[in-house]
């Protein structure tokens, strides 16, 4: 058997083209998007929709980071309590000290700390848009059939709610695993990792503790994360209605991950695995660049980048990166906008932005330098390019974690970067054939699938609008509390009765024994 | 939005077409079925793959009940040591009394006891042939890529892990839930209701009571079911191995099921889900039949068969169905080979065998009258007819529940059939409109998906043959103890440290507490 290989039969094409002759009816959709990285994969769904000729609509924050109007999509901008100012500042502090800080302990709490502050910004804005009457207004009257939206933030879910529409997510996960909580789906502590655990699918005992612990700290911390959007829904739906509660009612969870990256774990019916979705598509490289990649000859380049957020870093971090560069025989693209040393090595590029999944896509492509966002890392594992990894923040380190566990990359925390650590591992990647070896293999299982991960999240954004949603794929489970969810209840139950059995059946037994041998006793002690 | 109108994209189309332009290198497929209806789907797919230029080889029992050679593939027949004589024998005690004894709550166990008989004789079967050195190697010889099995006998696991190859389980689900808990896929009794419980999954609090109890019982009777499998798969592999941890090395698991039908509930990554794959394809009726269909007017007809093991009936029985279809205007298509009456109505066609599908894919088909065997409740749900069941045995009350309980069928017991029921139940059905107003859109939510159901299994058969197994998708629950899968041994643990602590905690107040205040206590006391 070869790779890649699968054929459609005659069959499913004529199914296809069946399919295709149907009358499209453009659905109205409302897209509430959460900004930073979530929109850029986001937005490859928004446009594809638009495309096969949905109205789209996006709701945009006044004050935003990347987030952008587009001849694709109709946006609708909302006033905003907080300025372009002050947001930009929040963000900046976030890259503040991401390279001069050892990692530690309290890192995690670090995280909590950031999203908590992060969280309560964007629950204002949320405020914001809800009490804008005339947009609401303005918005209800348009008929949407369907709310697009990361619940990584409240206002979509309550916006779906609010017009009485199904809503379908898009997101990676969230913090503290929420998003596996309002689905239902169980996730045995016992094989699967908790965040910021450092665990894999396999553990010892001691990891299974500590994987156990950190469940609890998380569940613990979900509240503290959660409480300004608890606050808001309770404010808005009343009953003390929970964030949780509240995005339960997704209609279809579009996940941007697969098992070539997560762990296997109990999934649910109305969970749709779209990891991938942002490098499906490739285009050619512009001439300069292209030229640049194809006269690297057999030692290739090296791709660096660190995300859509960090495109700088402090100098002194930055000259070990250049340092490093000088000692390598690879050529060098590098997304850096910072100030730059005289000397730039000669092989290395630097640029402002650049085409990253279609640089990796380059057969030349040795090493992919990155910080470990999940689009990124699909990026690699698409293109089948070995990984050297600085996680930065969030759920980085976890992420990167799974590649390295599976021998596809190496990882040097951000503080730890010194020229010599970067060679090495460079070296250390491109002569070890095994690092690509096992890394194309992962692709080639990533790529073997029986549908696109877009067209699969048009196929269910879709089948929402035209089923009113899926409620077929909706457990009942939603409608138990945790007690009854656990039989607790009923358990109770039963050893009540099998207590009351036992202790008639006792007393009985003592009554009888009373009667019978009682008298005989009283009678013998009467002789 | 209307219905069934996903349009692949261009990208889908390049990218199938790139797919298609790959070059398949047929794979070689050993096919270890099990016999009576479980063939009938299984068939479909054999055939399919084969059409696809896989080489399939499909091991036939001497004795057997309805699988046949084809053109198709190739058999090899190996001896079993039970006559053709003594298997129909086995089957008319199976269909014997199924008309004339009144449900009962030892019915589970009349299904047990037959469940266990009808094992029993297979895993002699089985053991012939594994007993069968000729055969054997020459199978080992053929280079086999892959096994498709039905996991409800054992012999396909076993050859699967003989010849170190992968297997693909092709099934409907197994006596008492031995494949949920084969596969680690969790299912909570408090919403997914155990087999014979005559739940749903939405349940008060006794029926809650009864899923528990019912659970447990049937995880004892599990072990009574499938003792013969246990002692053929320790014999065979030793370390008391037993079938579950045999069956759980599957690599995939197509199952005949989607959520139309099912309730939904938690799934691996590793199920797929090919419900309907029986009815996708539809052929033009025979000329006559096409005639008796077009020409039954506005009051249509219907359609009534018992299964592939059920073509008769007691004569006293079938009289009550005669009569009652006297009284009806629908005409009537009935594959039936028991003796006929003098006057069969005029209405009424009698046929050894009939294309139930194409005749339900007819606009006019009214009312299916069924067993309720998944294939023939697939062939209701792709057509869109409502369902009057009667059911037999096995799974059959089970699945008719589900339909009753989605108000797309009615339900007779075939011990309470009378003409009067029957007439009821039809006109009922036919005179309320919202029988086929429920069963159509169940029908458009389970036609509408992103790939058909055959087009799924093959890809899965040969994603497995291409990348030797799925070992990404398998869960690490499965190298767990029962004890570590509920993290019993981390809790206990936690709670020894805690209670450990609390000891050391108290001692030590104590011991300061009898220092410290001790001394005064006694001094006061001196004083």
């Amino acid at each position: 058997m070869g790779s890649r290989v699968w054929f459609p039969t005659a069959g499913l094409l004529v199914w296809l083209c069946c399919l295709s002759l149907g009358t499209v009816h453009g659905g109205k959709v409302l897209v509430m998007p959460v900004d930073g990285s979530h929109w850029l994969s986001m937005k490859i769904l928004v446009k594809e929709l638009s495309r096969r000729g949905h109205e789209v609509t996006v709701l945009v924050p006044e004050s935003r980071l990347l987030i952008q109007g587009s001849d694709s999509y109709k946006t609708k901008i909302y006033q905003v309590p907080y300025t372009q100012a002050e947001l930009d500042s929040q963000f900046e502090s976030l890259r503040e000290r991401l390279f001069d800080t050892p990692p530690h302990f309290t890192d995690f709490f670090v995280n909590v700390d950031r999203l908590v502050a992060f969280t309560s910004v964007q629950a204002l804005g949320c405020k914001a848009l809800l009490n804008n009457e005339p947009l609401i207004s303005q918005l209800r009257v348009e008929g949407f059939e369907m709310v697009l939206t990361d619940p990584f933030l409240p206002c979509g879910s309550i916006l779906a709610k609010i017009f009485s529409v199904p809503a379908v997510y898009f997101l990676r996960g969230l913090p503290c695993g929420l998003d596996t909580q309002a689905s239902q789906c169980p996730s045995p502590a016992s094989y699967v990792p908790v965040s910021f655990s450092g665990n894999t699918n396999n553990m010892t005992f001691l990891q299974r503790v500590t994987n156990i612990m950190m469940s609890y700290v998380e569940s613990y911390l979900c509240g503290i994360m959660y409480k300004h959007f608890d606050d808001l829904t309770s404010m808005q739906f009343g009953n003390g209605m929970t964030y949780k509660e509240l995005i339960s009612h997704g209609a279809i969870w579009l996940l941007r991950y697969d098992f070539t990256f997560e762990w296997p774990k109990p999934v649910m019916p109305n969970q749709v695995f779209i990891g991938g979705i942002n490098c499906a598509k490739k285009a050619p490289l512009p001439a300069d660049l292209q030229e640049f990649a194809d006269g690297s000859g057999d030692d290739g380049f090296i791709v660096f980048t660190l995300g859509s957020l960090v495109a700088s870093m402090p100098e002194e971090k930055a000259k070990q990166f250049f340092d490093a560069f000088r000692q390598i025989p690879q050529r060098v693209v590098w997304r850096y906008t910072g100030p730059l040393p005289k000397d730039v090595p000669k092989n290395v590029r630097v640029m402002k932005w650049l085409p990253q999944n279609d640089l990796l896509a380059h057969p030349k492509a040795k090493v992919f330098m990155t910080h470990g966002g999940t689009h990124g890392i699909y990026e690699g594992i698409c293109n089948g390019v070995p990984m050297l990894m600085f996680p930065l923040f969030g759920d980085q380190g976890d992420n990167v974690h799974r590649m390295v566990a599976r021998g596809v990359a190496e990882k040097i925390s951000a503080f730890e970067v010194t020229t010599e650590t970067v060679v090495a591992a460079l070296k250390k990647m491109i002569q070890d054939k095994s690092y690509k070896e096992r890394m194309e293999a992962l692709s080639q299982i990533h790529l073997d699938r029986p549908i696109g991960p877009l067209d699969l999240a048009v196929f269910w954004s879709e089948f929402v609008m035209r089923h009113k949603g899926a409620p077929h794929l909706r457990v009942a489970a939603h409608d138990l509390n945790w007690f009854q969810y656990h039989s607790l209840d009923v358990i109770g139950f039963l050893v009540a009765v099998v207590l009351v059995v036992l202790w008639v059946t006792l007393k009985s037994c003592a009554f009888i024994f009373h009667k019978c041998c009682g008298k005989r006793i009283v009678k013998k002690k009467s002789e």
